[in-house]
């Protein structure tokens, strides 16, 4: 079960782009008395499919259609396989086939990408979860794309988490400074990550009480040594940079929390996909 | 000189979802005394830079940030290049960075992407088109960075091109009933383009009227006999499906007057890019 | 068959102007509890109707209203005729009576107007066109009543055609120079119209590949030498400038496409009718 | 002083509708380079002008252009006058010219017609008043066009006055029923008017505390009559239907308080007014 | 009856603010299988209940829950007696359950509160009137819940009714002028009030044809005499200025028409309810 | 340093009720020429200011008013003390009044009481933490003020913290079960807190790995006990219930971190302010 009202406003806008004034060629051609049809949506790659919710709300702007579902946000469908059917006016089918389609198929590619990875980690207590890196409007969609995947999600926004950087810390004066700021200013339901660059800055972070750690474009050896950290502190860690498969193979025997990469969604190409009648 | 206000609404969501209720780390931190500081945009990869409108924009939310353009959209950038510098309250440019390197970093993709299928056209009169394949919400600015890459643009959506499918043929029950429905419909500023499958209908499209043919995924073989017809008729020819650079090559030779490619914003890939204090 | 969603937020807006915060009459006496009862929608004149996506739209507010249609779009109705039927609660009808009197008058008005121009026509080619002279945010609602009329529509706003006037000449240096830009910039699907205001500037015009002609406020005799060019020359002829009915007469034996006429939206007044219970 | 924050919604709506999505011709014709130039607005028909409010919205949204006002909302203008001139780039200029006049004109075209009115009651204390039959959306421009011209406002909405007609008092069961119940209901600041066909009904409503009585197409006697009956009450007399200027000059002696006209505002026309470079 | 779509506003409002993203929780727990359940809504002290229209528009964003009504707006309840039952998934429940306390525990305070005064004035023809002191966004169903109190309302809005105060008479020059402004004005269907500070100021507005006059702070020896001045005027006293109830008992017996009392709203404070499952 | 854009929509909403259509008193009497005043905003009681970005918002609308703060949010202010002046035309001045006293009359009884029990607290650890018991659409402004007051936030909604009910508990199964889930759903930076209602509870809360307990209307004896537990475990207690002076000063001596009060936000009371010429 989840919520996506808000992340939707892009499904609106985006049936607005393709349509701010009807569809000329449909208009000028279909008479509205035309026979109900049914078209497939079927998939020319193999893939796990993700989109339902944004396919669903577009959909439901012509009441005529009616979905039928045959492979669920989730699925791993192969080359050929249909994954709804839409019956109803050809003329209302043509008018959301575009949008439909360009949100199921990037959805896909992320879940996709996101399911190589986890199974990447299988076996392992490793996490995998995405960035901030999404595309402008579809940050809720292709979060929900990494979750169908098997991932898992990262902040929202830069309201819903606390994540101190290097120019917070100089702000702050020291990393000491930044953390206790964090602790009094956050919700009590809130925890506290800083990014550090070495191991001095790993201590002065535990010692202030930071409940995580992000390390980015460290070494495995310190990545290492920072998981030697956890014999006396109580916290996670994040690892992040530039994250390949062959270097997931490294990061498999430590005893890391997280892997985060941005590539789950800046670069996880599309599904080919196609509305058949 | 261009009009991107209705495509910039997606600016406004992006900045709204990456920070719906503050950035709690920054307001935890920051105490608003900081010194004014400048941060430099800078490129990891050469490529041709685009985004201009929605770094504009997105940056104008933040009035204390002075944007200064080292490097205009259409430039050729290499790495390490800097394109803009921002200047003001660090907390204003932490919270505007990651929106800001979204749009910038995709729509770059899109333009250089383009510029080098333009480059591979070199000398012919054959221009390459985009097609609606685009990101949710970015259709204004997607197309906006294929003509800065050197393209042109296709339909942007549903309501301002005539373009005959084989649905709306078979509705129509002709080729020329369809046609002939979209010359009376439509406003007599518009061309009317149909998609043909064979040579036989391109014959009946030109009986017709039809302004202009589009190709899909037809041989090198039957795209020349079909250029033949311009002998006798006036029209265009826009060929589609699947175009990689090698097709291309094969293409030049040929009297068509446009390509249209759906990888310009579908599979164009990020520019890898940082914002560094 | 027709989409009209976008011009519809008027009907919002209208419905708002005429009730901001309820109806203090009707809420003073009405108790909710009267008996459902039926008004009909008359008219005091003859006209051709025009208006029901105003209508239906506005009285699907009021969902205790049934509407039952006695007369649709496009037909004749005299003076007495019952054009509607709204079954409901009496308050409700009082509370969308007059909004749905001010569109049904109004398009009406323009539909009755252009079906007599347009009668005028018959035996013709020649097609009436409507202008931008349309009322504040009913652009859609009275093209759409000009349709309904018999007429066709021009352009429905400054994005969706090209249409070069003297400034454009003036600024682009010459006639050829603003085609050529209006053609290299334009979607291959356009075509280019230019308004020309003697037989030399028309002559410049074809040789530059325009499309279409505008004459406006030209003499008979120009006009007739002006369709002699299309001996020669693919275009078409549209006439404007103040054009009345004795006009018309003089035009009809020309060889042109459209007149386009201003009046068919700025002055076509409005046909009285009444809602009774 | 005046008020127009509401009424201006439709600006926007009718800027928005005359150009979704840019100006195509414009965009490819001028660089964005071109020279300042200045254009005037003069009209082509005597009138009394009206739309400053609204000009000077739909301007503001091109802030390159400066307005200047040469004749005010209210000042009596010649053929040939100049109202406004408009000094920026001529793009912008070509951009807001249509909406501009389409307000201009219309607006000007109800002051006009109500000044005309005005005069005719000129010496007496009668005055002239508009009612709810406003072009959708420009309900609250239309009005204040009415006051420029020198008339009065009668109602803006349901919402801001009461006005009993036949189908409150049959809901209510009596005349007096529906006063009270108005009197109860209603805001202690507010008067109750009540449409009345007859004496009889008349002296009904005066018994029970009307505070003004709308005669709706009684005769010139039947009127003289009800202004009787302020020998004893203390309540005004309105009186509508079907006014002309022939049946103005038969109301003037007689001791009314308003006349509502209908055609001020839906049967004014428009004033003939160009925008030249 | 009554409309209150306009006031409404703050129930979406309020639904966002109570969850931008989602219910993080219930999502995290709840598999969307669960049983449906039946929560009812207990009131832990006696109150006069108030708030339906916002319960039942804040209901109506979960489809699947029904709202049964045990006790409507108006009615007296006791300590643990069932105002509503709400039955439907858990999930959906709990999302709506503080947003639907929030409302209806601030308007039964403000409905108690009124009904307590309006006791008070029991076998008078004085009305309690509300004033402009409610909760930003609440002004219309703060109103609505004096009216189910049995109170009266005062204005809604500046824009709903004439009250000259101090600084209107210093800018108009005089009591006289400030009047014969707003009479010639506002609506011919307007009262016009006047807040006076002394009898000579009382007897000035009177002359000037005042409608009725607002008694601030004043003795209650002033507000008799003012009284006394019935006997040559019609027009109405409203008395406001820290009401409390001992003072109201010394009003009772004096020939005033409205007592205004800001705390109906500013100081209701809560009902204490709560939603058990 | 605060990002409070969300929470100020109400401010707009809260000016539009008040002046949906103008302030027609000061309209009919003002020229508009008046002379520039200076008013002042005076408490008549004392109280800690809260309220400035709300009341600067406000006042923004009437880009004519300059607007001085004497004392800013936080301060403690005396009777009769200044905390702000306007100067600027007085019909703006006059239009804004009420919507600005109505917000900072509000949030400063909010901060007020929040002091109040902050000083209750002094000298020890535990914090004051507010409630969702806002009114509706002033959830942002109401914590804004408890800030302001010395008081920390609880959740500002559903959306941003994880507090797990009975009701959720039943759902899952048990206590363990809950716990998982959330910690499996939620992001790896929320903590997550549960409500118990016993010492069996909180045992099995604390062996699933809760990082805080929520012990709402327990004896001062069983959160002593609770208490006890962090010998072991390392999480936090939060107080809830009723909570009055009396209790505080019980539950001084305790080992617990956060008391949420209700009343804080839905009982502060407003404080009496003025604005005065």
């Amino acid at each position: 079960m989840f919520e996506l009202d808000k992340g939707l406003e892009i499904v609106e806008l985006a049936l607005k782009e393709d349509m701010p004034a009807g569809d000329i060629t449909t208009e000028a051609i279909f008479s509205g008395e035309e026979a109900i049809v049914s078209a497939r949506v079927e998939t020319r790659k193999s893939c796990v499919v993700a989109g339902f919710p944004a396919v669903e709300k577009a959909v439901r702007h012509f009441p005529d259609i009616e979905l039928s579902v045959f492979h669920g946000d989730g699925d791993f469908v192969s080359v050929g396989d249909i994954i709804y059917t839409l019956t109803g006016n050809p003329a209302s089918i043509l008018k959301v086939e575009r949008t439909l389609l360009n949100f199921l198929q990037r959805l896909s590619g992320i879940a996709t990408k996101t399911r190589a990875v986890v199974n990447l980690l299988d076996g392992t207590r490793i996490r995998i979860l995405d960035t901030r890196k999404t595309a402008p409007g579809m940050r809720h969609l292709e979060k929900y794309a990494v979750r169908v995947g098997g991932g898992h999600n990262h902040r929202f926004s830069l309201s819903d988490g606390i994540l101190i950087k290097e120019n917070h810390i100089r702000a702050a004066g020291s990393i000491e400074n930044a953390i206790q700021h964090c602790q009094k200013y956050a919700s009590h339901l809130t925890k506290v990550e800083i990014e550090v660059e070495n191991l001095a800055q790993l201590d002065e972070a535990l010692s202030a009480g930071a409940n995580g750690v992000l390390l980015d474009n460290m070494s495995t050896e310190e990545i290492a040594a920072a998981c030697g950290r956890k014999e006396n502190h109580s916290f996670f860690i994040e690892v992040s940079g530039g994250i390949s498969e062959a270097r997931i193979a490294e990061l498999l025997p430590l005893n890391i929390d997280y892997i985060s990469m941005g590539a789950l969604t800046h670069s996880a190409g599309i599904i080919d996909m196609t509305l058949l009648f």
